[in-house]
């Protein structure tokens, strides 16, 4: 990973905010400028007129980790914890404007910061400063991302192989982290989703100890974490006899997926993406059904900028690495949602899942 | 669970601490206050001199689960975010001293909520409020912790079957984490962590994709969430020979683990059950690879207060459940870790995990 050039690329945007130093605490955006994936890390980017410093805090809990994967940074390992020790660093180099990430430091202790730091340092609220940044994958992260994706969609068959009429959505989703396991994920990127008949219904259905009905649909939702990056896919099957009702609602999502990946190139707002799908469903009277936004990027988290949903200004650029996923939820009956991970090209875009979105029957 | 006598209890602390009105935002909190289990959600709870009022804003994604899950709260579902709807109520009502949660909010969303309220509403940062009544756990919530123990301690049969030289930590991981589904888990209360060889000397070692040496610790250290309630155990077993150094490592903290648990009863300080196992450890002469604390509080999150630590005088209390751990790393050889939970009853404790001690050797 090019931490260097990343390093550089933030040094910019700061000196744009007038700022004299950055302190990142957001893990997410600590590991993406200098590589280190522990839980208690804290990084200090200094800039100068045309130089920059980074230097990264940890504990000593952390001191084998931090050598092995920090790049591009000094380090230092505290007896203190990281966030106290960087403070120090920032009296010590007399900083007079530090930015923080007010989006995630908490009230408190951006208020212990603020009486350590006194008249010295003046504190500005920055956002997204970083984020900003990931937003545009570089080269080896596609890289990682799409061997992550790979990895993700190789499950699906595990899945298929589990996924049965009285079976717990429990026991499907363990087989298929377990299989993640044994192929190398560090972990699934968030709570696998299986949820069958009315269940697929919740567009947030969490696996269950509900076995599957003998009729209905399944949505199956998950990803996992490779080399510290995610993956992000949705598959809907059907166990038992398809109703036309069914076959409709699963043919008019898989339409306006389509039509929302059309949509996808550089230059184009990402409320245009939303709209594409969502005009789809609409003249196919399923609108109201249609109730969250039509994706996300992911990187190394796996809801990260830009968000894809109604009137979103942000452009579209390549390197973006985004989900594209319209769903319909009929409650009492059924849902059906299908996701694939899309990376914008120079000329448009290349879907990156590589599973198929006929409708399978179980 | 009991809603009803947990909220009257925080209109006590409320009231003592001269609040008109508690914005909780915290989730742990909101599932503890009416039961919602949900990623969305905000708890507005109002006092008065003899009553209180509590209501539970949650967006449209939420609504049929609010319904099944939220008791004791008057159900709000908006049409924008949770706290946008929460921050109107907070007008209506006309609160002139709203309490909010100041170590979980975000500046920035503090900064949005103050420009919103105006001169209207006071905020005031609160530390702790419903975590303090957390520490003293109810009946119920014995009940499910039990229940959550004994389903940890039960994979630890399935963990023995898999782990031997060759095979890889996140096989291991994975396998315990199946079981962990079959037996009705909602996941896992934290990233398993199964380090052999020289990885046990990781305080943090998650599965990783290393194979188990031939000769060597294992650390494993995990626990489920089952119903809403955390377990957390920690084994250490042995592949191979056990030499007379790692029997001599063991023992100790064998001894030390029991120390401290001799040590946790009513009144009693943290920082003494800590103190207890750091002085066996000492008169080994291991207190220098005992680089972590002895433990922390269990419940609806596997950490919680109160913290097992040096010089800590949060005094013990009936009701109070407990992690029991401590450990040895030395570098570049390996590490033990004994992790039990613990519940401090009216006369002393009771030792939750089942689990033998002896060491097993595989």
């Amino acid at each position: 990973m090019n931490f260097s050039a990343r390093q550089k690329k933030l040094a910019v945007v700061m000196r744009q905010a007038g700022l004299d130093a950055l302190l990142v605490t957001h893990l997410p955006n600590v590991r993406y400028l200098c590589g280190f994936s522990g839980s208690a890390g804290v990084v200090l980017v200094q800039v100068g007129e045309r130089s920059h410093k980074t230097t990264f805090y940890t504990d000593g809990r952390y001191t084998q980790q931090a050598h092995e994967e920090v790049q591009n940074a000094k380090i230092v390992v505290s007896k203190k914890a990281a966030l106290a020790e960087a403070t120090a660093g920032v009296i010590q180099a007399k900083i007079r404007l530090l930015g923080f990430e007010a989006d995630q430091l908490a009230f408190a202790t951006y208020k212990q910061l603020a009486g350590i730091l006194g008249r010295r340092t003046k504190l500005k609220a920055t956002s997204g400063l970083v984020e900003q940044l990931r937003m545009i994958k570089d080269a080896d992260e596609i890289s990682q991302i799409r061997a992550s994706v790979l990895l993700a969609a190789s499950l699906f068959q595990t899945a298929l192989s589990v996924a049965k009429p009285g079976v717990a959505e429990t026991v499907v989703a363990g087989e298929l982290e377990l299989q993640a396991r044994r192929a190398g994920a560090e972990k699934m990127s968030f709570d696998t989703i299986v949820a069958a008949g009315a269940r697929s219904a919740l567009p947030h259905g969490r696996a269950s100890a509900h076995p599957i009905p003998a009729a209905g649909f399944i949505i199956m939702d998950y990803g996992v974490i490779l080399a510290g990056y995610c993956s992000d896919m949705t598959r809907t099957v059907h166990t038992g006899p398809v109703s036309r009702a069914h076959r409709r609602m699963y043919d008019a999502v898989r339409e306006a997926q389509l039509a929302s990946i059309a949509a996808v190139k550089p230059g184009v707002e990402s409320g245009a993406v939303d709209h594409a799908g969502r005009e789809i469903l609409k003249k196919a009277g399923y609108d109201s059904f249609f109730t969250h936004s039509t994706g996300h990027g992911v990187g190394i988290e796996v809801h990260e900028p830009p968000r894809l949903a109604r009137g979103q200004t942000q452009k579209l650029a390549p390197g973006m690495v985004i989900t594209i996923e319209p769903g319909i939820y009929i409650p009492d009956d059924g849902g059906v949602r299908i996701e694939d991970m899309v990376l914008v090209t120079e000329s448009g875009n290349e879907v990156l899942t590589p599973t198929t979105k006929d409708l399978i029957t179980l």
